[in-house]
C-alpha cells in the first residue's frame, strides 16, 4: 500500500500534502517561497519538508505542479517568472533527491485536477478552474478530461492579453490579465495609488512598511469602505470578467470555478465580474455558465499534484 | 442510396452543395443573400435552389451551416446580426418547405467538421478553425471532435473582445474581433479614411459607387502597393493575431487554420500575423502551432454542412 506525496510550488508558498492510499490528505507542511532567490535552496527545502512529512511510509511518486510553463517532455520547469526561473531541470533534481519518480505539471493544471475530482457535480463536463494567486493561471477540463494541448502548456490564462500595450506582466508582455489581476500587481497598484497621496484606510500599514500591504488587507480595506481598495477590487472584477466572457464564448463552459488565496476576496470579485457578463451580447452561454469560488482552497493544488 | 444536401448560409451568399452517397460534390449553387432583408425570401430562395439542385434525387437530409449563434435543441437561430435575423425558427420553416429533416448548425462548426475530415493531417488533434468572411466565426476541435459546449455556442471567436470600448460590432457590443477584421468592417474602414481625405487606389471606385469597395479590391489595391489598403491588411493580421494567441496560450493546437473569402488575402494578413505571434513571451506553444490558409475555400462550408 503506497502513499503519495503532493507538492504546490508557487510565487509565494509551496504547500506539500501527504495522501494515503484512499486519497485522504494525512500531512500538511508549508514553506515560504518568495524570498528564495536561488532554485536549489527551494528545491532543497521542498525535499527536506518531503522527508519529513513521509517519514518511513513507502512512497509511490511524487507529483508536483509548478506555477509557470512546464516541458512536460523532460519534466524541466521552462519559464517561471514568479518564481524567477528559467530552464531549471525540475524533474530530474528532485528525483535525484527523493529517488522516487517525480511528475511535473502546470499548477493550475494540477489544481483543476483536484477540483475537477473533489468539487464538480459530474454531469458538468466542460470547466474552466482560474487560480488568482500571485499570478494567473488556468486549467481547462472538457469533455471530463484535462486538456493539455500540443506541449502541454494549455491553460495559460493569465498571460492572454487583455489591453495591447498595457501594464507591463512579469513575463515580458504587457497587458496581460496577470498584470491585472495577479497578486504581485494589485498590491503594485495599492501602493502607486498612496504614492500619488489617495487617502487610503491601508496608508498607515504603508508608512510602517510597504511589504505589510497583501491582496488580504486589500480584501479587509474594502470591506471597511475604503475607497482605494474597492476602486481596485471593481476594476480587478470587471478585467477577469472580460477575460471570462471571451473564453465563454469561445469554449461555452458549464462551470468556471475560481481558486487561489485570491479568490477568497469573494463577492468584491464577483459582483464587478457578473455585472461585466451581463453586458455581453451572446446571452445563452453568459447565462447558462455557473461561476464559483472554491471554499478553502489551500492545499487543492497540492492535493491534485497527488493524483498527476 | 441516398444523397445529401449541404447549405452554407452568410452575410453574403447561401452556398449549397449536394453529395452523393461517396460524399463527393456532385451539384453547387449560389445565392446572394446581401441583399435581402427578408428572411422568408431567402428561405424560399434557399428551398428553391435545393429542389433545382437534388432534381429527382432521393435526399436523406439537409444540413445548414449559419453565420450566427444556434439553439441546437429547437433548430432556431437565435442572433445572426450579418444576416438581420433574431429568433428565426430555421428548423422548423426548412424541414416544412423541403420535407426532410433539417439539421442546423453554427456556419463556422459545420466548416470545421468538412475542414477536419479532409483537409488536416490526423495526427492533429487541436485545431482551431477561424472563418473570415462578412463576419468572423470559429470551429473548435479537440481531441478530434468539435467541441460545442454546454449550449452549443462554442466557437464565438469574432465576438471575443479585444478592445475594450473599442470600435462598434454588429452583435452591439464594443470592440469585437469582428469589429477589426469583419469583412463588412474593413470595407468600412477603408470608406472612412478615403472620406477623411486620404490617397488611396480606391479612391476612383468610391467616387463611381461606394458599394463598389469590397475585401477583394482592398487586397487587389494593396498587393499594388496602395499605402491606405496595405494598412488595413498590416493591423487585420496584427489584430488577429492578438486574437490567436490568446487562443493559443489558452488551447495549445497543433493548427490553427483560417477559412472563408477573406481568408485569400494570404500573405498579406499572414506576414503581420507571425509577426505578432513572435512578439508573445511564452514561445513553446506560438512556435509550435501550424497556421494554414485554405486553398479555395468557397464550398467547404456546405460540403462540412452535408456532414452534419
Amino acid at each position: 500500500m503506497y502513499f503519495r506525496l503532493g507538492i504546490d510550488l508557487g510565487g509565494t508558498t509551496a504547500k506539500i500534502v501527504l495522501l494515503d492510499p484512499n486519497q485522504k490528505i494525512i500531512e500538511r507542511g508549508l514553506i515560504m517561497t518568495a524570498c528564495q532567490a536561488d532554485p536549489t535552496a527551494i528545491i532543497d527545502a521542498v525535499a527536506a519538508l518531503c522527508e519529513t512529512l513521509r517519514k518511513d511510509r513507502r512512497v509511490s511518486h511524487i507529483g508536483i505542479g509548478v506555477a509557470g510553463v512546464i516541458d512536460i517532455k523532460t519534466g524541466d520547469v521552462s519559464l517561471a517568472p514568479n518564481l524567477g526561473w528559467k530552464n531549471i531541470p525540475l524533474r530530474a533534481l528532485l528525483s535525484k533527491k527523493l529517488r522516487r519518480p517525480v511528475i511535473v505539471e502546470n499548477d493550475a493544471t494540477a489544481a483543476a485536477l483536484g477540483i475537477y475530482q473533489t468539487q464538480i457535480p459530474k454531469y458538468i463536463k466542460d470547466v474552466i478552474v482560474v487560480t488568482l494567486g500571485t499570478g494567473v493561471g488556468g486549467g481547462v477540463i472538457l469533455n471530463g478530461q484535462i486538456h493539455r494541448g500540443r506541449d502541454g502548456t494549455a491553460g495559460e490564462i493569465g498571460h492572454m492579453i487583455i489591453v495591447e500595450h498595457g501594464r507591463p506582466c512579469s513575463c515580458g508582455q504587457r497587458g496581460c490579465l496577470e498584470a491585472y489581476v495577479g497578486g504581485r500587481q494589485i498590491v503594485k497598484m495599492v501602493k502607486e495609488e498612496i504614492k500619488k497621496g489617495r487617502t487610503s484606510l491601508l496608508k498607515p500599514l504603508y508608512l510602517k512598511s510597504p511589504d505589510l500591504i497583501t491582496p488580504q488587507k486589500i480584501a479587509e480595506a474594502a470591506k471597511r469602505g475604503d475607497p482605494v481598495a474597492k476602486n481596485i477590487w471593481t476594476n480587478f472584477g470587471h478585467t477577469l470578467g472580460l477575460a471570462l466572457q471571451n473564453l465563454i464564448y469561445l469554449l461555452n463552459p458549464g462551470m468556471i470555478y475560481l481558486t487561489g488565496g485570491i479568490a477568497q476576496a469573494g463577492t468584491l470579485i464577483l459582483k464587478p465580474l457578473k455585472e461585466t457578463l451581463r453586458t455581453g451580447s451572446i446571452k445563452e452561454p453568459l447565462e447558462s455558465v455557473q461561476i464559483r469560488i472554491a471554499q478553502k482552497p489551500e492545499f487543492i493544488g497540492a492535493f491534485g499534484a497527488a493524483l498527476l
